[in-house]
């Protein structure tokens, strides 16, 4: 099952340098997120061939506009396609107005937006299925914000085929295993259920860690994730006015890294005043070596 | 003085195939005149680089989405470059509601929003000022539509300076010379203005024809315009949908640009349907040859 990020938008508050504003779309098996939506969110996805049509949720860390104002041209497109299905909507408070007063002129959508509103000061499951749960991160900063840890779910243990046969389970005793029991044959011997099944992959996981000031309290939260995007809007020589701004240098983004054992750092949000971005990547590198730069476009898979 | 259009963006609805929506910049001189807004347009000057710093009015011809949805974001680029200059926007009503409903969360704009709202059902002059007059061309869509009408104001004649030696005129009589009089001199005798003065180069025209339905009543409101782009949102085998949608054919562009005896026609709005837009141009030149393909980043010089 892939598991893979695309950028949409590396850039923040102003498009530059052609980089457009944040977005990025998380593919998990047949599923694809939206996270964020800034202005031309729907024309990238053109550009990276993400099948727009397959999004179903979306989750919005802010109301910055830089965040959201890809939405209505999004919806606008769906309805021109006659989209029907419903599309989920995760923000904090306030965006429901936003969407509406930008909508009404064009009528009615033929399809419904629900939409969930969560608070942003404390950590909470707000989305789950099968395969999938996703987690607010509470974050720092001028609005109310918070970022998303995508998790997927602990899969069942893979049944060994041989030891189907060679002790003649049943379904019963076969989903029993799957689940990490021991089991009782009917001639009354105990099989181990290590001899019986292999483990199944590890679940994967992606934080993203949208607009925030420096703030270790997520450290704990996203504790051996597998990919965390860390906004990087500054470097170190602008460490005033990403103070300011209630923003992260490349630096603070590759400690939080480090100090939460991710397995991959990836940056992004790049203040339009740095036309070369390559300094983001080499300043975090100096903490945290494993550390890529989020760029428009640039797709990040997750293996197992 | 310049007189050139540029294309931000020349798709229909939804952005397909690197055609953004519509928005178009017209340079007079050292004014930029930013008409309609569809998302990602702050992008396009970019790209285009079009310095969106001069840009004082902006011209909305309707309120769908993909001709305003890029407001946003560009005023709030401005408000983060710390703009304090006004804009004027002229619009039909209800523009202001949706930007203000966009803005809000990001607090209030370091800068005034001037809105002038217009009366699409009749055609007036909404701006001028010493160089240029904007008049609006009511035009047939699903909701109230204006089309504007660029026009430079005739400049003065211009005076041969071996005359003003010749006949030592003064300032005032320079300036009667000017505005076409003909001149006293003080020993009695009178020159004939033509031998004083040459005429100036006549003033240039663009007329924006927005979405509409074929609708002959604009074409005494455009007669002999220099450059024209009228809307081509299908060719000829989709008539129907330009019916029911209240769209031009590019045949019925082309007839327009006939009727009104324009200089010039581009071609643009084109629905997603169409991969190739080569055929709008063709069907346009069957009745009207000096037909050009409008294109994102296309630029039009329009000379005396």
């Amino acid at each position: 099952m892939r598991f893979a990020l695309t950028i949409l938008g590396a850039n923040a508050a102003m498009p530059a340098s052609g980089r457009f504003p944040s977005a990025q779309v998380l593919q998990i098996g047949n599923q694809f997120f939206l996270i964020d939506c800034g202005e031309g969110a729907q024309i990238r996805m053109s550009d990276f061939q993400i099948p727009r049509y397959k999004i179903n949720q979306i989750f919005i860390s802010h109301l910055h506009g830089d965040h959201v104002f890809g939405l209505p041209g999004l919806f606008f497109s769906y309805a021109l396609n006659d989209r029907v299905k419903p599309i989920e909507i995760f923000s904090p408070s306030g965006l429901r107005e936003m969407i509406m007063a930008q909508l009404n002129p064009g009528g009615q959508l033929p399809f419904q937006l629900v939409f969930h509103e969560f608070d942003t000061s404390v950590s909470k499951l707000i989305f789950e299925n099968d395969t999938v749960e996703v987690v607010t991160l509470p974050l720092l900063h001028r609005i109310p914000t918070a970022g998303f840890l995508f998790r997927e779910k602990p899969k069942p243990r893979n049944m060994l085929p041989e030891k189907i046969l060679e002790y003649d389970l049943s379904i019963p005793q076969i989903k029993a295993a799957k689940v990490g029991e021991d089991i009782l044959l009917n001639d009354g011997r105990k099989i181990q259920n290590s001899e019986l099944t292999k483990a199944p992959p590890p679940p994967r996981s992606f934080a993203y860690v949208s607009d925030t000031a420096y703030y270790e309290k997520i450290v704990p939260l996203i504790r051996d994730v597998d990919l965390l995007y860390h906004e990087t809007t500054f470097c170190e020589d602008l460490i005033d006015m990403a103070q300011v701004t209630m923003h992260s240098t490349a630096l603070q983004a590759g400690r939080i890294a480090a100090m939460a054992n991710a397995r991959k750092l990836i940056t992004g949000h790049y203040s339009s005043r740095y036309r070369d971005v390559e300094v983001f990547r080499a300043e975090a590198q100096t903490v945290f070596p494993n550390t890529d730069l989020g760029l428009d476009g640039k797709v990040y898979e997750v293996t197992n």
